[in-house]
């Protein structure tokens, strides 16, 4: 799988010294794109596998981050050396288990199948790149047949894109066209990606940063907020956001809404299952006004929470537009995708859509979401995560029994959070949004140096594994678990 | 190469009665996620080469297209069956001549060369995702040093994302987050993308579909209107637009203003190089402002105008911050990015940026970048450019020469439109945004049936070859331009 490369001492010696270099040796003013030498300078850099310290040099110097300040992130990156199935490697040969897919989207692991990897290369010798408007290939309509067959109902109709936001962005579009109506609902504990629409849609406080933002998007609350409950019984809860999501509705007045969005399971804000009958509570909701329902599968899509779609966790609930990303092929190659029921598709056999990017149904993303989910169907991975289902739970329930830091634990498929209490009066480490607290960043560094990682956030972690993950390493990675905890535990007031 | 599939009779019927089978046969409600024999039916499909009429039945079915209503795009659709070099190949062995490298991305042509394909299948092989936050890549290390080398000035920090649009949704929320500010200024004649922000940016019509849209964006007149001139010569042009400018500026508050954003030379709103000392003044009024001038290099980049990014065009412009997309890589993977100068990174080291998406510095995308990037320079694209140059004006100036209905034409570098009219009063066959004329239509349908593809757009076409074309394919190209209109000179009304 992973050769190193050799390299003599000589070679190494020289690119140290390259790498120390200025740029300005190829770049002035007065000798515009004069690139002499330059490809012979970094052909010898990239011939050579480089240290942490160069990789980390240039990172520093030369890249910037997302969700932190650059600095801050650069000096906790890990360097990521290399894959192979739930687990990877960084630099020094340290191996990690990785209990959040990465972003929840390495669904396959860290091992790229052979079949995906003979699809990109087919792809690629044969038609790379292909206009999305006006030229079309054949892997584009044998995917869209697979993926009509995989989607329940009339769910028959594809929009290829790069990614989540994208698909979500979409989405917008479509409804907003399709009903001639302005307003967007979409839920407060929710996520939906980071261009400005997508950020629009997203309830949490990520959408700050990107505000004053897009116009016509009205949140509303969640069946399980943070603060409060909407009943005892999950029946009540139900019945009662319901009642107030229609509340909302008539002061927004139903004939100006064109969709709500959600989230069938909330994800990074919490792994939130709806309570029963909410998900169909919602499509009835939508009928009743002829509102668009919006799944954002991105990353329940592809067998997350146990069933194929988060949405299929409800009865016989069918959204008009399902957005993807991530899972569909196992995050391999950025691709996304919008499916919508014949009765949207129908208004776009006539009328524009209006948002094709360049990237829009790319052969080589297509090529790897087709062999992925060939490979997704053929070793049966949603049968792995019915298998993998209880155990997760058990294990979550023992974690809960043997530290007094567990406050409570959610999970589904091989979905779950595990949320934190500092004291016995069940409070957080850290509120909602709040200051950072000393224990959670050790907890942090805890699992990194044990070799686990996964997403921290708030007062809570998430295990979200590759859905390939066998009992095993379920085990080994809960084991880990324990031992950060016993460690968090010392911070326990009763 | 290119090999064809062995199919024998047996399996093409088989295929073909799978084709007609219903999708109900496996997903029904009563049997939620029933995939038994999705994956055996779909091998079969997978290892059959469709027929024309089965791609077009499948993607008439199943997909949406992007800019036109699916059922006309459909119905003129080609299936893409494989390419080589400059040239395509549909599934009838058709063979088509390149002249707008897809969208203007495919500027390494069709044929991936092999350096790409090889990185790609490393990549895929070692690290085939990393988490961007939090997680480094050696690939991403090694291609910011090479980026930092190509990019004049302090442009040195480079953020990955995955096309064209979230780079200007980036360079946004970097210019607003970095200023404190939030009115943008973008021009009308412009394209900037198609998620919500960017379609915001886009001044021309396609912005439409997308309103009420992103706020705080203000557009401003080129220095080249359609329906005006700002002056007789480039000198009173270019002082009469940029004091316009200034006057908008000073009606919206310079102090309000985040970022004006502009495409160095205009793309698919008409090839448009700006007059002398134009960049120049802009960059002025920015310094005098505070406000970051962003350049939209997604089309002009690497090489596309004959410098390799546009804004070289002028002397020493080095713009705040950079977009880029298409020409990074040759487009055959996604992939976007956006650089930025010292003064902008220093301040995201301290403080996020806040729009990581899932893809944000994809290592499979990085890998191509790196090897094409290379491949760019070791086989000397720039100086291809430099050469083609001369003859591509040369050939335009000989259709302008031959036929009535070329009102004029504009090209640098490999970057080419040519305007056309209908009668010795210049008058186009399509204004602006105006209802379609049989004659281009025909002129389109011409291009086709004789083998040469390119964007025909109102009332003009553009001769945007992969900057790797030669001279014998640049006038084999001119050849069909040549054959198609004197087919449309028939139309033209003295
Ligand atoms: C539910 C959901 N929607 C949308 C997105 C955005 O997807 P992307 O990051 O590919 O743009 C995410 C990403 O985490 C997500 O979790
Ligand atoms: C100048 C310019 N900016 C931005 C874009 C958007 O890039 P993408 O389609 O990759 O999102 C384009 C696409 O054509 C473009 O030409």
């Amino acid at each position: 799988m992973f050769s190193k490369a050799i390299t003599t001492t000589t070679q190494r010696t020289v690119v140290s010294s390259l790498l120390k270099q200025s740029k300005c040796l190829f770049t002035t003013s007065s000798k515009k794109n004069n690139f002499d030498g330059l490809y012979e300078k970094h052909k010898k850099i990239a011939d050579v596998p480089m240290k942490t310290e160069e990789v980390m040099k240039a990172i520093s110097e030369n890249t910037l981050f997302t969700w932190n300040p650059s600095a801050t992130a650069a000096a906790s990156s890990i360097v990521m050396e290399r894959g192979e199935g739930v687990y990877f490697f960084d630099k020094q040969g340290k191996k990690y288990i990785d209990f959040n897919s990465q972003a929840m989207c390495s669904n396959l692991g860290h091992t790229v199948p052979q079949e995906v990897i003979d699809a990109v290369d087919k792809q690629l010798k044969t038609v790379a790149y292909a206009y999305p408007c006006g030229l079309v290939t054949e892997v584009k309509a044998k995917l869209s047949l697979l993926m009509a067959d995989l989607m329940p109902g009339d769910l028959n109709h594809f929009y290829y894109v790069s990614g989540g936001a994208e698909a979500n962005e979409t989405a917008m579009r479509m409804a907003r066209l399709k009903t001639g109506r302005h307003k967007i609902l979409a839920r407060y504990r929710s996520y939906h990606g980071a261009t400005l629409g997508a950020m629009g849609l997203t309830g949490d406080p990520r959408r700050w940063g990107s505000e004053p933002g897009a116009s016509g998007i009205v949140h509303f609350m969640d069946p399980f907020p943070y603060t409060f409950s909407w009943g005892s019984t999950e029946e009540e809860i139900c019945q009662k956001s319901l009642q107030y999501l229609r509340e909302v509705i008539s002061y927004e007045g139903g004939k100006n809404i064109a969709a709500i969005f959600l989230e069938p399971v909330t994800g990074t804000n919490g792994i939130l299952k709806p309570p029963a009958g909410y998900l169909e509570g919602v499509r009835q909701i939508c009928d009743q006004h002829g509102i668009l329902m919006v799944c954002d599968e991105v990353m329940n899509g592809f067998g997350r929470t146990g069933t194929m779609f988060g949405f299929e966790q409800a009865n016989n609930v069918i959204p008009d537009i399902v957005t993807m990303a991530k899972g569909i092929n196992g995050a391999f190659i950025p691709l996304g995708a919008v499916a919508c029921r014949d009765h949207v598709a129908a208004h776009f056999q006539k009328s524009p859509i209006g948002i094709g990017s360049t990237y829009n149904s790319h052969p080589v993303t297509l090529a790897s979401a087709y062999a992925a989910l060939q490979y997704f169907l053929r070793t049966d991975v949603l049968g792995n995560v019915h298998r993998m289902e209880p155990i997760l739970q058990s294990l979550m329930e023992d974690l809960k029994k043997r530290h007094p830091t567990v406050k409570t634990f959610r999970s589904l498929g091989l979905f779950g959070t595990v949320e934190l209490q500092k004291n016995s009066r069940g409070e957080p480490f850290v509120e909602f949004n709040g200051p950072a607290h000393p224990a959670m960043a050790q907890l942090k560094n805890d699992m990194i140096s044990n070799g686990l990682y996964t997403l921290v956030r708030f007062s809570s972690f998430f295990t979200n594994p590759p859905l390939i993950i066998n009992e095993k390493e379920l085990r080994q990675g809960f084991e880990i678990l324990d031992k950060c905890l016993t460690n968090l535990d010392k911070h326990f007031e009763k």
